[in-house]
C-alpha cells in the first residue's frame, strides 16, 4: 500500500470510472420482478455490438473465474495497487435505459444501489459508491438520492446520459434540488443513447455500427451541457456539479466558444443568466479522461487541456475493466506534473470530499475459487409467462 | 474593381456562403402548386425564432426597399466590392425541409435553381450558383444534379443538412455518384435540424430556444461526417468533396482523434476503409469559416486551425446578409498571410475551378427604386382551399 502511505489529498490518485460487477444482484430484486426481469420486455442495451466484446479479455478475469470486476479483492490487487490508485469511484455494471415501465427502472436503480452498498462498500474504504438513479422519473430519482444521502460511502449520483428532453429543462430540477440539498455531484455515463425509447443517438438517425455509434456519442454530452447552462440550472443551483464521464475532452473548447458568441447576441432569451456560458461550464462541469484523445502530435492535446483549464475541469478515469480502459501510468505523461496531479486525483478529492487516510487494511488478494452455490435470492421468484 | 485587377487564383477572395434572396420565385412555381404552396401543410422552418430576426437589419436593405440580398447589383456594391470579395458562392434563401411530400420538395428545389439561374447567374460572373437538391429523395436529387451539370455557372450541389439516416448510408449514394460524375462538390447548410419530419436536433430531444438550438447544431455535422467516413463513401467515391457550411471548426480535432482511436481497435467492422478516418476527412471534407469561433485568447483558434490543417480544409464565408454575418476584413487577422490567403479564397478557387479573370463590368450600383408591379407568374395560380 505504498501509494497510500501519506495522508491529505496532495498526490492522491482517484479513478473516476470503475465498473464493478454485481454478481449478487438477483438477491436484491424484489420477488415480483425476480422470475422475469431479465427477460421482460424492457431495454437492457443499445443496438450495437462491440466486436471486441465489452470487457478487456486478457487480464481482468479474477482467479475464481467470475466476471471481470466481480471480485472486490482482485480489483484492488489487479487494478488499484499496481497503478497506485488510492480510490475507485464505483460506477456499476448496469445502466437504467429509457423504457416504458418507470417502476421497473426505479426498482433496478434501488436494487443496484443496495447491492453495491452491501457487496462492495463494505469491503474497503478505497471503494466509493455512486447512487444510481432513473432520469426518466425525476421525482423518484430525487427520493433515491435522499434515501442514500446519509450513507457517506456514496460520493455522487450517477445516471445513464440519455433523456427525452435536454437535461437542463425544469422537469429534471427535482434531481438538482436533491443533489444540492445533499451536496452530491451528478454524473452521467454513456451507453443508453439511442436505446429503448430514447431518440436516435444522432440528429440524423441511427449510425450503422458500434464504432460509428461510439465515435459520435459525445454529441449527447454537448447537448446536455448546452441545456444545463442555457436553462439556468447552474444559476438556480449554484452548488450543482455535473460530471460527464467517458465522453472525451477536446470538443469542450468549441462548445464554450460557440455558446459565448451566441450568448453575446441572443442573451435576452435567457435573462436568468448572469455570466458567460463558459464560466458556468468551467465552474460546474467536470470531465473524465478515458478514453483520452491521442493526437499524432501530443502537444495538441496539451493545447486542448489548456483551453479547458484541465487543472480544474478534468479528472482521471480508467473505465476498468472495459475493452478500451486506460492505463493510469501511461496517460497524460507529457503534461506538467502539477496539472497532472490535479487531474489524477486532487480535483476529484476536493469534489468528492475524499481525504486520503492510511488504513490498516489486511485484505486477501482475491476471492477464493469455490464451487459453493451462490447465496439464494431473499425472495422467491415469481415466474413470468 | 481593384480587387479583381489580376488574373489567376493567388490572393483571390471567395465568399462561400452568400444568401441571395429570390423575390421572383413565384414565377418558377408550377401552377399546380402556385396558389397554395406557401400555406400548404409542408414544413418551411424549424421551431425556433431568432429574437434578432434572421437578417442583419441596419445596413443590408437595398435602396429599392426590397429584401436584404434581393438586389444583385446592390449585393456587389454593398458586400463584394467593399470587402474585396471577388466571387460569391450563392447559397440561396430557402432550405428543403424534410416533410411528407417528396414532390413538393423536389419542385421547390427545381424552382429555386431555375430562379437562381435566371435572376442571378445572368447578372455577373462574380456570382456562382449552388444546385439545390432534396436529400429526402436521393434519385430525384441525382437527376437534379445531372439536369444542371452542363451549366458551368453552378459550381456545387447544396442541400439542407438534416436527414433521417446518416448521410453516408447507401441510400444517398446515387447523389454521390452524380456528384462524382459531374465533378461537383456536395455542400450542406444548417437550418432544417429538428424541423418537419426530421428527428430532434439533439439525441436528447428538442432544445428550448433559438440560441440553444444554434449553439448545438454542429453536432449534426459531426454525425454526417462520421457517417460519410465510416460507411466508406470517400473510399467508393474518391473524387467526392463534402462541404460543411456554417457549422464551426473547433470540433473537428476531437472528431478526428476519436474516430482514429476507435478505428485502430474496431476497424474489422469497416473493412472497406484503407486509411485513418482523419486522412479521409482532411482530403475530402471542407469547412467554412462563419461563424468563426472567437476565444478570449486568439492563439487558441490559431492552434485549432493548425490541428485541422486549415490551409487545405477551411474556406472563408460571410453568411451575408444574415444576422451574424462575418466581416471579411476582420476575421482571422492573427494568422500568417499564406494560410489566410488559402482560407480566404485559394482553396475554394481550386475546389470550384474558379480562375480569376478581369471582366469588363459596368454594372449599376443597385436596382432602381420603382413602383412598377413585379412580373406576373408564368402560370395561373390554382387556389388551394
Amino acid at each position: 500500500m505504498s501509494s497510500r502511505a501519506t495522508t491529505g489529498s496532495a498526490g492522491v490518485v482517484i479513478d473516476g470510472d470503475v465498473h464493478n460487477a454485481l454478481p449478487d444482484l438477483d438477491r436484491f430484486i424484489p420477488a415480483v420482478w425476480a422470475g422475469g426481469w431479465r427477460t421482460a420486455s424492457v431495454p437492457t442495451s443499445h443496438n450495437y455490438a462491440n466486436p471486441r466484446g465489452g470487457v478487456a479479455r486478457k487480464d481482468v478475469t479474477p482467479p475464481n473465474g467470475g466476471a471481470p470486476a466481480s471480485d472486490p479483492y482482485f480489483l484492488i490487487s489487479d487494478h488499484l495497487d499496481p497503478y497506485g490508485i488510492d480510490y475507485a469511484i464505483l460506477t456499476g455494471p448496469h445502466l437504467i435505459h429509457l423504457g416504458t415501465d418507470l417502476d421497473y427502472q426505479n426498482m433496478m436503480a434501488r436494487a443496484m444501489n443496495e447491492c453495491t452498498a452491501a457487496t462492495w462498500l463494505t469491503i474497503s474504504d478505497r471503494f466509493r459508491g455512486s447512487i444510481l438513479v432513473n432520469l426518466d422519473d425525476p421525482h423518484a430519482a430525487a427520493r433515491e438520492i435522499r434515501h442514500w444521502a446519509s450513507d457517506k460511502r456514496f460520493v455522487q449520483v450517477i445516471a445513464a446520459a440519455a433523456t427525452r428532453r435536454p437535461i437542463g429543462q425544469r422537469e429534471f430540477w427535482p434531481i438538482f434540488e436533491a443533489c444540492s440539498e445533499t451536496g452530491l455531484p451528478l454524473a452521467v455515463h454513456p451507453g443508453t443513447e439511442g436505446a429503448g425509447t430514447a431518440f436516435p443517438p444522432t440528429p440524423m438517425g441511427w449510425p450503422s455500427r458500434y464504432m460509428e455509434w461510439h465515435n459520435i456519442l459525445p454529441i449527447g454530452y454537448m447537448a446536455q451541457i448546452n441545456s444545463l447552462v442555457t436553462e439556468g440550472a447552474f444559476e438556480h443551483f449554484p452548488s450543482l456539479r455535473f460530471i460527464a464521464i467517458e465522453g472525451g475532452t477536446a470538443w469542450l473548447p468549441h462548445l464554450m466558444w460557440r455558446m459565448n458568441k451566441n450568448y453575446k447576441a441572443l442573451r435576452d432569451t435567457t435573462p436568468w443568466l448572469t455570466r458567460l456560458p463558459s464560466e458556468y461550464i468551467l465552474d460546474h462541469v467536470r470531465l473524465t479522461t478515458q478514453p483520452i484523445e491521442e493526437p499524432r502530435r501530443p502537444e495538441e492535446l496539451t493545447q486542448i487541456l489548456a483551453m479547458i483549464e484541465a487543472e480544474r475541469t478534468l479528472m482521471f478515469s480508467s473505465d476498468y475493466p472495459h475493452w478500451d480502459y486506460d492505463n493510469a501510468n501511461l496517460i497524460l505523461t507529457a503534461i506538467d506534473s502539477s496539472t497532472r496531479a490535479r487531474i489524477m486525483g486532487e480535483t476529484a478529492a476536493e469534489l468528492y470530499g475524499i481525504i486520503r487516510m492510511p488504513l490498516p487494511e489486511d485484505l486477501p488478494a482475491h476471492l477464493p475459487a469455490t464451487d459453493e452455490p451462490v447465496e439464494q435470492p431473499m425472495t422467491e421468484a415469481v415466474p413470468v409467462e
